[in-house]
């Protein structure tokens, strides 16, 4: 069968781990009864730069048709005055991430054996943060009124519906019982946030009834970031809320031994949309170019991919690929070819 | 001259810490010509239990009339049925925060000499977060729609006004331009969250030209937590909101050897109401009554409530008192009486 994979390098160093990512897919799927067939789309910063188009509705299409999109990273070069802020992220981004309705944004940390942790007694750290992708503070509400005056107010709106909370949770719920130790972590900040946090809360307990095998917690926000860095290895399956997942998956990957080799998944776990699979780093535009960019995270989100799309074997051989490369790392620098042609070479 | 001081002892750890505050407090200004007059409040989870009451309108009133207030910690045993979750942190702490208009949470960040940091590499970490105390997404704005049906819909307000933005951003550059490194680092989400991430950029760069000798930086809070776990020194005043600013001082206390030492500082900078000092920690109520809880935090909060009042003398010898207890620490326990006592002597 084929796979029809739609393919967004971007900006900075996004074309860079791309372009290792997909040498992997392409050798571990080789000879395999799947083909990938791949679509390559120009869009990001560059393209917004050159054209004014951030996603035009024909290219929202035709990415609709697409079995999975493999995103590389976007965003010009910081204080680049003629990108507005945060513009490609929202509409480029965020808008993929809304519309084709990615409601798990799956990200999995782990400390790989030679990988050095900032945190002096780092433990087993091996844990997955599942993210809600549609909601929250990310939904674009909220608004300003008497800008630039000294009466300005602004806002914003964090939406959270019992739908969106009881898919995700369920989801997280899903993979914890997947796991050996089937536990589940809620994080939020009810005692403040008390219509979100109540809705999380009771959603959990709910949701909990399903799977007697998973036992759960819950912590403030706030205590997760003090884990997080004293007792990372107490996580299993998080679940929180879009912001709160932001925040805490770029910690986790600090203390894993940094963004370079953080992968997530923007899942559509209804089928009706492609996900999405793309490195929590960023563009990187100081080092764009250079061949200085570690591609591991986004070899790693391709791995992903192949398990979301029932290529367990594929995924896992890239992961073990990946691994191993890490833990024979010696400190030597090496370019972004020369380590996806290693790993290409271990999955071939 | 007499400073009127009301005691908020509150439940757990709260009163054992509280106790040890208050010996220091009256021994380092015990001859000198000012002299503390203590009005203790019983509020908090147990007087909650035991009245129905949270903070009664005559109490709040009874405040106002103190020239600051000292507060321990307050929260129920986790897991107490009978008290609604979050009620006591919203109905006395944050209305305490809110009605006084503390608009300045200071909350200073130092990695002692001897004490061990969950970070391998931590540098020398000495830092203060000025968390915005009166607006964001603590307003208790928003609501609940079709509460505990499948159609629900829940819903938290962030606030931000010009007002609250400008004065907490001045406070935070004067305090930048006061120190020696003179750096300010403005954390938000100004990417996702564009209302008020545009207001708090846009106040920073107009209030920025007040202070020619402060330098001045941007991050996002989640690029903000990775920074605090792999170069923590990188940061000398960082401004924020109300959420971030929660977020990222727990981490921050953690990555300091932890929230034993984290003092606070609820400041009215205008002198309109009592200023509040409390310890970062809560009421730790496992551990409550046992005299195992460390009191540093709750004596470096009234090392701040000295500064604030103008007895900087009597600060420093409190702050170095309590640093050379923390460097002779041999991992040997001492009661938190022990600890109070020792450096009661030491500024005595
Ligand atoms: C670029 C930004 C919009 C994005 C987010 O906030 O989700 C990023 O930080 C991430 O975590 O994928
Ligand atoms: C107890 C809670 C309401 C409080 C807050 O969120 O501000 C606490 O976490 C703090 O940081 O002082």
């Amino acid at each position: 069968s084929t796979v029809s994979l739609a393919v967004i390098p971007g900006d900075g160093i996004g074309p860079e781990v791309t372009a290792e990512a997909v040498k992997v897919l392409q050798a571990v799927t080789a000879g395999g009864p799947v083909r990938f067939d791949l679509t390559e789309y120009r869009l990001g910063a560059e393209h917004w730069l050159a054209t004014g188009e951030t996603l035009p509705e024909e290219t929202l299409e035709a990415l609709k048709g697409h079995d999975a999109i493999l995103f590389g990273a976007v965003g010009a070069a910081p204080g680049d005055k003629s990108m507005p802020s945060g513009l490609i992220e929202r509409e480029l981004l965020l808008k993929l991430r809304f519309s084709f309705d990615h409601f798990v944004n799956l990200r999995p940390s782990r400390l790989y054996p030679g990988v050095a942790s900032p945190l002096a007694n780092p433990g087993t750290i091996d844990f997955i943060v599942v993210r809600e992708g549609t909601e929250g503070p990310y939904t674009g509400n909220g608004g300003v009124l008497r800008a630039g005056t000294p009466q300005e107010i602004a806002t914003e709106v964090s939406l959270n519906t019992a739908h969106g909370v009881e898919r995700v949770v369920r989801d997280a719920f899903r993979r914890a019982n997947d796991r050996p130790r089937k536990k589940l972590t809620l994080v939020h900040k009810h005692n403040v946030l008390v219509n979100a946090g109540q809705l999380w809360k009771r959603t959990v307990e709910a949701v909990a009834a399903e799977f007697p095998e998973v036992t759960h917690d819950y912590l403030h926000v706030d205590a997760a970031t003090i884990f997080m860095v004293t007792d990372p290895a107490r996580f299993d399956v998080i679940v929180t809320d879009n912001l709160f997942g932001d925040i805490i998956t770029d910690l986790a990957a600090a203390v894993t031994g940094g963004i370079g080799l953080a992968a997530s998944g923007n899942l559509n776990m209804d089928g009706t949309f492609p996900s999405m699979f793309e490195p929590v780093h960023g563009s990187a535009p100081d080092i764009a170019g250079q061949q200085k960019a570690d591609p591991s995270a986004a070899i790693l989100s391709a791995a992903l991919m192949l398990r979301h799309l029932g290529l367990e074997k594929e995924a896992a051989r890239v992961e073990q690929a990946v691994e191993a490369d890490v833990a024979a790392r010696t400190g030597e620098p090496r370019t972004t070819a020369a380590i996806g042609n290693a790993i290409t070479a271990a999955v071939s």
